[in-house]
């Protein structure tokens, strides 16, 4: 028996890539388009993955969300990490099941979804938001769709100290990243990665500047990830007119020790 | 108390983004580069995350290897997928701890490795490689690095059927992806990813058409990913004469299923 | 003496990357836009490259529009090559001042406009074009911008033959370019470079097949241009979050002769 | 009948995209590769475009040279302006047969041979080159390539002077483009386009403040250009795995001229 959908439940409606909503499923309403309606008790029961045709005779496909189709609608407010790079934040921190991971800020609680999926019930996720509203906004979201036992929400500037110790990474989404490079020193398990995002290229150079100067960090490198879509249609493949050219750059640095 | 260097531990040495080694330590031996020489027992009782100079005055970090260090290494002699791509597979998948995952095939076993970490305990990833060279070269590597309760195993041709049900996500690494969705279709659970990586475009159309001719499959897409480093020095930022352009296109469909 | 702004001239009225405005000045007349009026007269007289305060007091500058300014604003309404693949073709054929270049087809004449700037007066562009409306249509453009002593046009089908001879460059724009091949070796002299526009990678392979089954090509190679654009702003210095991903690929090949 | 092969003569010799060579004919000698000997006398009085076996029967083919390809021979031992990038300064500055253009510096005197090709016999080319050596050097490398006529070189240093009064266009490729604004503005024409390519983003940034404080420029644009290639290869198309992934940014602005 697989799940089914349920009242309450969250389903992604697909027409094509531009043409695609994230619903909560509420029985007696109904999700409106300019294609056509679907009344939410046609779903209700049903198993996820199905095709339905609205009133209008439009087909469309009503998957069970994954982890970054919520992470984007969380973050539909606020400018979010991306999915392609929440995916290069995993690999090159080496994060995983049962990793213990400090991240700031909450900002709109999207990152801290993927993270906590990542890590599982064996890690732990611990997330510095200063911004009460944000805060409040990112708990709201986060009770939503994710398990708060593999969460700590914190509404404190980062700036003032982060509490964990021996943190296997640190993922900064913060406009002053430098000024936190002391704390995350401290938070992190020797040889673990700092990870931190930001849009523009002064931040960047003032950020590795800093990871410089303080000479307690190693390998520090900066990258940005770009994805290109293919169209594959017959006879007629070629990538979309416009794409994404640049979210943010990250850079990463592993922590160094004093030798004894 | 840190953890700190073992005999028969793997180190990644750096000197540098192109003078880097992953070394197993080994009491009694010695790391040889051009740029000088480490004894193993220098390196061994102490922390990662150390400077360490060699006889000839080199200073080199030692760094305890990420996930991500160790999947880089295991590939070294065939083809993998690349980190970046590994990410990208993550988060567009959703697997995450506690994901049921197959793929195939194992090759090097690096995304095994790879996989087996975000699965984590309460996960499992199976793994199936028709090659017996390449399979006992997999259980070879992955013996050394992975936690192998994670993890199945199977020396079979996949064409021949996936025996699991219900999985999280199917990934595919193969030459000829076309000929296992419909095994692929029965493995996964309504509206799971497939995943499939392929390194040329002819192999893309024939994936995607086969895709959409088995009309079962939903949220067809195709991506490739870039990363672009940005060398940030003093007076000096910029990005690198050469780039990798190209590892692999990476196809995603979720499974469709007939309404009841 | 500069030359000054007159009555019919054209003029590009700039206001950021985004509102940018290709007109023609008529006495008498004005340019609208959401951010004022320019009176017409206000310009004429005048030199270009001045700023001017539209009635409500945004200042715009005025310019004299460049190649491919005009470029850009010829192709409006039709798919054009765009600059930057324009600039690559440049290169790779080596055409220049003399040139003889044949081109097809002549769509809406914009890449006609800028070979002919590029060959000048002592060379010549022979364009093609199978569409009697895009033919007049080219028509009326070229001979408002360009200098029609450079430029032969025909409304014919190319795949009927080019009646040049010996000439510098092919330069096809066309659905279907491997019809072409035989013609367009008849046509360049040898060891001179035939370049291929087509946005559809199957239009690539196509192409390239023919090639290389007509055996009489050498150094072939297909490419694409991207451009990013970086918005330097003090403290906000990034990358537009979108660009432009594809226009089209070009196929580049030099005429081989048989060994008398 | 076709040009031949002359003694003296500069043919492209190409086996594949990553073996080709710019060679200089002369009678009696032999161009020798790992790949066999082709003896020049064997050439010599034959039509360019053909097919020659080496003595050890591998099969080369020899071309006429381009613009291009005589472009990257001379700068093969400095850094220059690669193709893709003088195409991109072509199109932004909309310079053609009859313009004439300022460069700074000379460098290796690759791009003054590119501007020269476009500028043709009814524009010129003013080069200002500082350092002594590099002036002799590429005033030797552009006497064997070029035609002098078209181009006047200055071994001087350009911030002390542009000399010449309404250019169509100014192109810097200096360390310090900034110290040379003012006197770029009064060479130029109004409404004309400076082109500045500079490897790093300081040196971008620092332009671009220059430019903005100045007051006087405008469509202060800055971009970069990248060139993927495609291998289509029958069942096995797709991108090379390396890529040229940066080499310089360019700076375009448009002359402003104060309101009379």
């Amino acid at each position: 028996m697989h799940e089914t959908i349920q009242d309450g439940a969250y389903v992604r409606i697909y027409l094509d890539a531009r043409r695609t909503w994230l619903r909560k499923v509420q029985a007696g309403a109904a999700f409106h388009s300019n294609r056509g309606i679907i009344h939410y008790d046609d779903l209700i029961g049903r198993p996820y993955g199905i095709r339905i045709r609205s009133h209008s005779g439009q087909v469309f496909e009503v998957h069970r969300p994954t982890v970054t189709d919520i992470q984007v609608a969380m973050g539909r407010s606020t400018q979010i990490v991306y999915p392609k790079d929440a995916g290069m934040i995993i690999v090159e921190t080496g994060i995983g099941a049962g990793s213990r991971v400090v991240e700031s800020g909450t900002g709109s609680g999207a990152l801290t979804w993927v993270l906590s999926n990542v890590v599982g019930d064996s890690g732990h996720v611990y997330t510095y938001e200063v911004r009460e509203d944000m805060y409040r906004s990112a708990h709201k979201s986060l009770s939503r769709f994710a398990d708060m036992d593999r969460i700590t929400m914190y509404c404190k500037d980062v700036r003032d100290g982060i509490e964990e110790r021996d943190v296997d990474a640190v993922v900064l989404d913060l406009a002053t990243p430098w000024e936190v490079l002391k704390t995350a020193h401290e938070a992190l398990c020797p040889s673990r990665v700092l990870a931190s995002y930001s849009p523009t290229i002064e931040q960047v150079m003032r950020t590795c500047k800093a990871l410089r100067e303080d000479n307690r960090w190693g390998m520090i490198k900066t990258l940005e990830v770009l994805v290109r879509e293919i169209m594959v249609r017959e006879g007629k493949t070629r990538p979309p007119t416009w794409m994404v050219g640049h979210t943010g750059y990250m850079t990463f640095a592993r922590k160094l020790v004093a030798e004894p």
